[in-house]
């Protein structure tokens, strides 16, 4: 990290830091920064800037939606910081709402972006069959009925996979980038009356996992067939029957490094 | 139920239904209704005075206060429904915020009420030894530090059994009935880093289940020995070493009835 100190946007290069936090999306409006607040990056922003008496800008791995929670959401930020970093983490969990937890701080790798060196993600959605209970409600997607998972099985084997994933995106309009992904797993895992859907991938495109989740619920709840869902995938385009599943089932899991 | 209808109060006896439900106290201001509303009475009559098309009043169990959680709270009401009751349960669900569920809804038996009918409850609380996470924190009180459990254990022995629980209990003032409580269970649980404490009893003081946990923390902490705890029970004086636990660790279990 010790670099000349010609870079004219920072003339001082501070150490790069690297930090996994998780959060209750139902407490924010989304990861990031907007005018008014509210959002779990200003949240750590504020702690930060008040440790080290200056703006501290934080790089989020993903931009999640408000209402969407996370448990492995990671971000980096630049700072001196001279004591142990454990009362760095310290300092900013004692400034911070119980609603966002720090996991240690650590110095990071050379060259690293908590958004640009992510090499995958794993997302987890969060369902229930039937109503339920007022403490879980806010994390799950209660449905108030049962669904068919061989189905929703048969359907998940037909979406994992690289490709282009155009029909369960939330709009196209200006997107520059494919929209071919790496889908590396899509499992669904029942666990009493909760299910559990984990994808993981390269990357995601805006509102993918909730639109796979809303799919594969159609596909439960018999609106839609596996061989319908693959018919969709090969369209390449959104349609209606295509539902977004609510924020608020949705875990950001874990970000991968190389 | 059948009586003669010469009752001034209810010119028509109407059948008595009991209901048990759950909910998350930190949505609301308490179980009992109040001017304002925003209780978790005040949601549950509103809802009933949808279904009945009258003002359906509601008799709750124990009055929890703001914050307190709830799994087992009982309600009774009067009212005349002739289709199924899960009709009713479902028609009531359908009304309410999912920060509330009710359970079946029976009939109850001859002079049922919930509150008088009660012989015992059941509270248990979860403290947590470290920073819980932002999912669990309005679940627990989150200590951030490790507590001694065989001191608080040694504490729980003295503090269960037949006592005078003055000492234990938000004042005194116009208190009329006996301060005098049957603890028939208090344990202290670990699971993993929650702790978990389960206080059961024929009735209890006014806040006496938040300044047992307060006590027993406190202990845990080393502020106080098993010893000072039998004095202060001893003395029947509330001192301000006994703290009140904050309400959100709190959980109502369940009422029982003969």
């Amino acid at each position: 990290m010790t670099k000349s100190m010609t870079n004219a946007e920072s003339p001082v290069e501070a150490p790069r830091w690297k930090c996994v936090c998780a959060f209750d999306g139902q407490f924010f409006k989304g990861w990031q920064s907007q005018v008014g607040g509210g959002t779990v990056q200003d949240e750590i922003e504020e702690g930060l800037t008040k440790i080290f008496d200056r703006r501290v800008k934080i790089h989020g791995s993903s931009r999640t939606d408000s209402g969407v929670h996370a448990r492995g959401m990671v971000f980096h930020f630049d700072a001196t910081w001279t004591p142990e970093p454990t009362r760095l983490e310290a300092a900013l969990r004692s400034l911070l709402p119980s609603s966002i937890r720090v996991s240690p701080i650590r110095r990071a790798p050379p060259g690293f972006h908590a958004r640009f060196s992510a090499v995958a993600k794993r997302y987890r959605y969060y369902l229930y069959q039937g109503w339920a209970d007022p403490f879980s409600t806010s994390y799950c997607w209660s449905l108030k009925r049962s669904l068919d998972l061989e189905a929703m099985t048969a359907a998940a084997d037909v979406l994992r996979g690289k490709h282009d994933f155009s029909s369960f995106a939330a709009f196209g309009g200006k997107e520059l980038e494919t929209p071919v992904r790496d889908l590396r797993a899509l499992s669904v895992d029942r666990k009493g009356r909760k299910v559990i859907i984990t994808a993981e991938a390269d990357g995601f495109l805006y509102k993918m996992v909730r639109s796979l989740v809303g799919a594969l619920v159609n596909v439960g709840s018999g609106k839609l067939t596996p061989d319908e869902i693959r018919r969709i995938l090969e369209e390449r385009r959104r349609r209606e029957i295509i539902a977004t599943a609510p924020p608020h089932g949705l875990f950001l899991e874990k970000v991968f490094y190389r």
